[in-house]
């Protein structure tokens, strides 16, 4: 049996390959990096294939793939969302992606996305409020102190300039954890009591709860003028966070409308109520904030350009060198076509 | 750091392990497994999610995601198909897939699917011809002899009785190529100059040949009383291997109508052009060949529950000792919602 030829290895980044690609970046510049390939790509979003993406849902969770190229490249991740499974010890959102060669249809990079797309997120997150938030934003509420919480902080932290965090969760035990996770890393930290208490001064507020229905981790009177709203956990069909009142009030931003109606906040709202694709606030095709006076809420649901802008990211770094597998992945006949005489060679007919 | 858990760690099937499976079960009863494991789903196919697969179109080829549900487990297909790849070196259809948890959204197989899919789709095609095809049929073309063509062979031997095969390619290098390959498995082989030479006296005629585009591998008159057209190739819009005369006297069946309405011959059709969904042949819920004179068309495009099938019978082998390699895919803290955390402590952040 001949071993598997170039082009049938697909390299692979192991979740260890990934923790120590980020150790060696580092987080902040890292995050730093992916919201500059992101907001590349946000500049050029004409240019893609876009579709709403894929879900199976089930009563308990939603298993989702989200699809897109540029023409040169296609990408695609896997991924779940199921706020049932930390009480089984296992993660809400786990995922995975792959880029291919669009030329060929030939894989090019598989990776581990559950560390990614916490980044990714985060990244979109601190790029939409560098633009829409108040200027001199310094203190955000985090409310929902889960997986994604402290890369939110991180990423405003490093893209936003926020130097004070509120924190809430329903459970203290991760409102402690994201504390204990975030000594050190300069940012001042108030554990709160209530998500009132937590959005007390706060110029910016994320949400980042996880729950399988209409929540409501805001009402109305919370959000007073002047605040960016960054709404992270409200992404499926009968998964919201926000009171609807509080959207009839706000400026909408969204990634790509056709999903986010479907998915995001907005699904409480009429179909054709006016929101701004974020985008082209960054093309200066659309304006951002306008009044300081102003609620501004980005409606983030995630979005698969994030995800092929972080993939690049990630290839870039693989073909300068980062560590990773390569998986045996293809089938690759010396003679295309001659797929069943690979298996004869091989004795295995 | 701690090395990561079981839940962590995703089952790969390589290529290499792939056909080493393959050699150790037999090509011919894994073809009657996987039929086996086809036709069980098929039985139960009001229990799956289904969607026409996703695809992804450039001007020289197809990237697919073809993802379903059955509620417990959920699978999804990666697959592209680029007709001019042969050209340099590459294969037309290259395919992975995974298998995932519904209940958690936890992967739990990923596997190679080029060999995969040529074995599913003969398995696919044979299982129809038991049941649409001319029950005395030993007489088989294959117009088209490239990497499909020797699976259709073995799998209409195995499964249907086939026992003589008449070849044909445009490329009489592939014609060669697939008859060396199935010299000593027991078929009578004839080398064909043209495919009207090819289907004299043919039962049965499969065609896979892999053009973009509108081409007519088999006109009206090629096609006489009682035969059984298995066409595989024509799997696209704009990819279409028989002349629209011959549907108009042929009964059609298919997998899934949404998608083979997109997809299959019958895209030159009338959207309401009367067509039997195979499963319901399966179910002794309608009628497949009536009468021995009927020409029978399995428009085939190959749909997303044959590859949970696949992948389903994949897994039942890994499950029971089959070599496999176990993936670092999903990060799994010890907590769920310290992702943080494990970064910290692998002193990545
Ligand atoms: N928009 C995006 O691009 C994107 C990306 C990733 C994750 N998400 C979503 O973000 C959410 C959070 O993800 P995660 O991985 O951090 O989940 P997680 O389960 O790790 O954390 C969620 C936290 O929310 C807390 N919580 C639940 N209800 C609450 C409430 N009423 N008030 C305060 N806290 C509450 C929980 O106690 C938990 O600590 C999920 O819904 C996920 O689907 C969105
Ligand atoms: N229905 C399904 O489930 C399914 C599954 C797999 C592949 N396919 C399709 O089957 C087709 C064949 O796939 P493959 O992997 O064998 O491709 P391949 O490129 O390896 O082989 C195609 C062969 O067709 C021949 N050919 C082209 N035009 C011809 C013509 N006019 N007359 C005779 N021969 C001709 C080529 O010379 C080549 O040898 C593709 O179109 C593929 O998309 C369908």
């Amino acid at each position: 049996m001949t071993a598997p030829s170039d082009r049938a290895l697909v390299p692979f980044v192991s979740v260890a390959q990934m923790m120590a690609l980020i150790g060696r970046i580092g987080l902040k510049p890292m995050l730093q990096g992916l919201a500059a390939e992101i907001e590349a790509d946000f500049l050029r979003w004409e240019r893609f294939d876009k579709t709403p993406r894929l879900a199976s849902h089930s009563e308990i969770g939603v298993i989702e793939l989200m699809p897109t190229s540029d023409g040169e490249s296609y990408g695609f991740k896997y991924v779940n969302g199921h706020p049932g499974n930390t009480r089984q010890g296992l993660q809400t959102v786990t995922a995975f992606g792959l880029l291919a060669d669009v030329a060929t249809g030939y894989p090019i990079l598989l990776s581990e996305m559950t560390l990614l797309t916490a980044l990714r997120t985060a990244a979109t997150s601190a790029l939409a409020a560098k633009h829409l938030a108040p200027r001199d934003a310094q203190c955000m509420a985090i409310i929902g102190n889960g997986a994604q919480a402290e890369f939110q902080a991180m990423a405003f932290q490093t893209i936003c300039g926020i130097t004070r965090l509120r924190l809430y969760d329903i459970d203290p035990a991760a409102m402690r954890k994201c504390a204990d996770n975030l000594r050190g890393q300069g940012l001042e930290l108030t554990l709160c009591t209530s998500a009132e208490e937590a959005v007390q001064g706060a110029q910016i507020i994320t949400t980042c709860t996880a729950d399988k229905q209409y929540a409501t981790i805001l009402t109305d009177n919370m959000v007073g003028a002047g605040v960016h709203l960054n709404a992270v956990g409200g992404d499926c069909p009968g998964k919201t966070e926000l009171h609807r009142d509080i959207l009839l009030r706000s400026s909408i931003f969204v990634e790509y409308p056709p999903q986010t109606r479907i998915e995001g906040e907005i699904q409480a709202l009429e179909p054709d109520h006016p929101v701004t694709e974020f985008w082209q606030v960054l093309a200066g095709r659309a304006a951002g904030r306008t009044d300081p006076a102003q609620i501004t809420l980005f409606d983030s649901v995630g979005f698969a350009i994030e995800d092929f802008s972080a993939l690049r990211y990630v290839l870039a770094q693989v073909r300068a060198g980062a560590d990773c597998d390569l998986l045996d992945m293809l089938a690759d006949p010396d003679d295309p076509r001659d797929l069943f005489g690979m298996l004869l060679r091989a004795k295995a007919v």
